[in-house]
């Protein structure tokens, strides 16, 4: 099957790479990085570039459109005509269509929401039903019909593990898992608004105010 | 502080790119990726580029260096002598000298392991002890004075949450974990050796070698 994950200026970075590097371990898989056009792009905080492989142009029909988040670069990609215009034809025969973090709003932008049960990074849940879905914050990966979207950067792993084991079965989803050792131990717990204490919450909101 | 990720070719992706969300989101730091000339790089897979910002040689004292891992690269990274010497170099005045899946073989390789407890991707786990490391293949994060080295490649995300806490404390690393979302929910627990069903084990085996 052919994978295409969008890039996109200001993209950031692991929300593209970490489903990247399980879906990249499908069987009789081809992934492509799509975009306007091929070569590096930088990713939002002005220090990575990620490569474009192929552009949207020359991808006409992937089977899985993946498409990422940004801290900064969200609003400029879904008001970028060609790029909205590409999601809603692939979306015509994808067979799954899928957003990591505040990619969810590409998504909406392109109409592509309307009625359907979502999550994106938390601090842009509440920008979900402007496109019609229905905001399910207390949910890392969400799928209704063709649809998947998964909740902040991270998330995208987990959204990615679910797809291959949909697609390839569970035993492959699980060999994908051991390839790249994903047993989470996080020192901490406090990854979910849920679980964060009020002063790590304000952290993390002024830290995004200043970026 | 100064924090310099290595690239060399064929590096994985997700072991640069997991510590590199973290750790940029720390305060005062500037990130680094570094290698033999800047621009892109290709890795693994033979599909994504990722960018290199700087050379080894303008980069001679970071704080902080990690040492991302490969499926293929890693042989001959460990045997590039401009690498192994700017390690050796660098590490004389690191506050930390870290690695991510067989990253740990190219530290060892610059003779930097020797004695001390070390971690790595599960499958090169008995080539630690040829470095002069313990091997520990049991955790996911293993520190010893200033070296720290991380299990397969989705351990990065884990080893740069908990050093993040050991430069800046708990609430700031807390803040990052929240700012990536980083709750994680994989749909199944396969991610290490010890869970992993036998088939599942020689699925991934099998993946590795045909590779």
């Amino acid at each position: 099957m052919q994978v295409a994950i969008v890039l996109y200026p200001g993209v950031t970075a692991l929300d593209a790479v970490g489903p990247y590097e399980v879906l990249r371990l499908m069987p009789d898989t081809e992934l492509r990085f799509v975009g306007h056009s091929p070569g590096p792009l930088m990713t939002d905080a002005g220090i990575l570039t990620l490569g474009v492989t192929h552009t949207f142009a020359s991808t006409p029909a992937p089977d899985l459109l993946l498409v990422p988040g940004s801290e900064r670069g969200t609003q400029a990609a879904m008001a970028d005509p060609v790029l909205r215009q590409w999601l809603i034809e692939a979306h015509q025969t994808t067979r799954w269509t899928t957003s990591v973090c505040s990619g969810a709003l590409i998504l909406g932008a392109a109409g592509l929401l309307k009625g359907v049960d979502a999550t994106t990074h938390w601090l842009v849940q509440d920008a979900l039903p402007h496109f019609g879905a229905r905001s399910c914050p207390a949910e890392r990966v969400v799928h209704q019909g063709r649809i998947a979207t998964a909740a902040g950067v991270s998330a995208g792993i987990d959204l990615a593990l679910w797809l291959a084991g949909e697609i390839h079965g569970r035993e492959v989803a699980e060999a994908i898992q051991l390839m790249i050792e994903y047993d989470p131990r996080p020192p901490f717990d406090s990854g979910h608004l849920s679980k964060a204490s009020e002063p790590v919450v304000a952290l993390a909101r002024a830290a995004f105010t200043e970026r």
